[in-house]
Parts: structure tokens; sequence; C-alpha cells
């Protein structure tokens, strides 16, 4: 199993050498609970997400992503805000590369399918709002789900 | 000088063999009139913007391009929606890349400079908003101008 390794504003960080577009999806149950996958690479708590393919769109991308991690087909219902912050590097031990962070975040409705792990998500759980905090988070992760919570989401530099 | 040629839909496009984040901003001044650019590489108006550098945030990409094209300074003030249409494909004949189109479009707000044309923009303007719609521009531009201008913004798969 390949590690994946975040720094963030570290002078040990490793100069980025890739911006892949991603994206990462805050999707809500008809009960308001949050979809939460435990990622293989790292054991963190994180939403689903992942890189854009060629052919596909941001939100194509975002559905595809959430069905794959986590078993749970999704519509794409709105934007919570850009996180592309340059001091976050996150390094491939597989095969070097260090990539910029540059991640879209999109909110999303849970529209069938049930919880079910995946070789890149170990757990699949609905998250109560008052549980989120509780769980190991990365914390460009955290940051982007308490926009979400608290409704502040925009284009973040930082 | 090389050519910019946008495709929609289209049978004849090349197949996309790239995808480059970009950003487009929609700068406001003081009398809510919206900076926009005559493209040197297509003759079309267009909202100022390009890709992402290495080492730097998407809000940072939108100020720098911004400043380059146009001679205004400006700082971001939130976002009106991603456009990210596999089916739209743009291709560079000087070097035959086909990229497809994934761009982030943000606000924001004039604090200094003076519209100033560059190598890449053969006219800068401060267009009134009853204006905007009478000059010529690719459809996609028009599209995100439109839901920056009625508010209706979001993550947007065509």
């Amino acid at each position: 199993m390949s590690a994946r390794i975040d720094f963030y504003d570290d002078p040990a960080a490793p100069e980025s050498n890739s911006l892949v577009p991603s994206v990462n999806v805050v999707v809500i149950n008809k009960t308001g609970k949050i979809l939460m996958i435990r990622r293989s690479d790292n054991g963190n708590w994180a939403v689903p997400g992942g890189a854009i393919d060629l052919g596909e769109s941001l939100p194509e991308a975002a559905i595809r992503e959430t069905l794959e991690e986590t078993g749970i087909r999704c519509e794409i219902t709105g934007l919570v805000g850009t996180y592309t912050d340059p001091k976050h590097v996150i390094l491939y031990t597989s095969n070097g590369e260090a990539r910029q962070e540059f991640s879209i975040v999109l909110t999303g409705r849970a529209v069938g399918g049930e919880p079910t792990p995946s070789d890149e998500s170990r757990e699949v759980r609905w998250v109560p709002r008052d549980e989120i905090y509780s769980l190991p988070m990365d914390g460009s992760m955290r940051l982007r789900i308490s926009h979400f919570l608290e409704g502040t989401g925009k284009p973040h530099i930082g």
C-alpha cells in the first residue's frame, strides 16, 4: 500500500511538481447526516473525492468518485469553495509525485445506494453533524467541512 | 500569431488531450461596470483569466492574470460557478493542444490601476452591464457572464 503524506507550510515539504484538478463533495442524506469515508491511504476521515479525468466535467467526477468510494449515488446541488493553497503539498510515496492542493468542494444529495467500502475507503459512514469534529481528520479536510457547516465557503487562498 | 478555436459538442472537434485548471474573474468597479478585454487571439470579448501556475492559488492566479491582461489590480470577493464541460474543446493551432474546458469563475473588485492593453488583450474597457450582450463574445463566455448578472452560478455540467 502506497502512502499519502500531507505537508502544510512546512520547510521539509518537497517542492510541488504537479497540479491535478480534483473535487470533493459533501453529500447529505434525508436526515442531514454527512457521508464520510475512512481513507485507506492514511487512515483519516474525509468526504469522498478525487481527480477529474479527461472527458468528464467537475460534477460528473464528483458523482463518479462518490459512487466508487462509498456506494452512494448522489446529485450535485452547489459549491462550498475552492481549496488551492500552494503551501499544502501532498506527497505520494509510490512515485514521488508532490501534488499542490487543488480541490473544488461541491455539495450533493444522496439519491440511492448503501454505504459500501472500497479499496480507497476502508469504512463508509453517515455521520451526524455533531460528531464530525471528533473524527481523526486532516486539517485541510476539517477546514472544508467547517466551511460547509458554517456556510462560509468562498475562493480560499490559504 | 497563433489562433485559438473553440468547438462545442462538434463532431469535427479534436479529441481533448489536456485539462488545464484555469480561472476567469468578473471584476467590478465602483460604478458597477464590468472589466472586459478584447482577446488578441480570436478578437472576441471576454473577462480576464488564464491558467493557474504551480506555486500559486486560484485567487492569486486570478489577480495576476487580471493585472497582466488589463492593468487593473483587484481583490477577490466570491465565486460565480464552475465551467468544465468536456464537450467544449479549445484547439491551440500553434502546438495542436486540444484543451478540455476547465474554468472556475470568480468575482472581484477593482482596487487600483488603469485599463491598459497587453499582448493578450488588444482592448481593455469598463463595460456598462446593459452593453455587455452587444459585444462579440464566445458562447461559453456569454454563459459565464449571464450567470454572474443573473446570480445563478453553480457547478455547471454543460
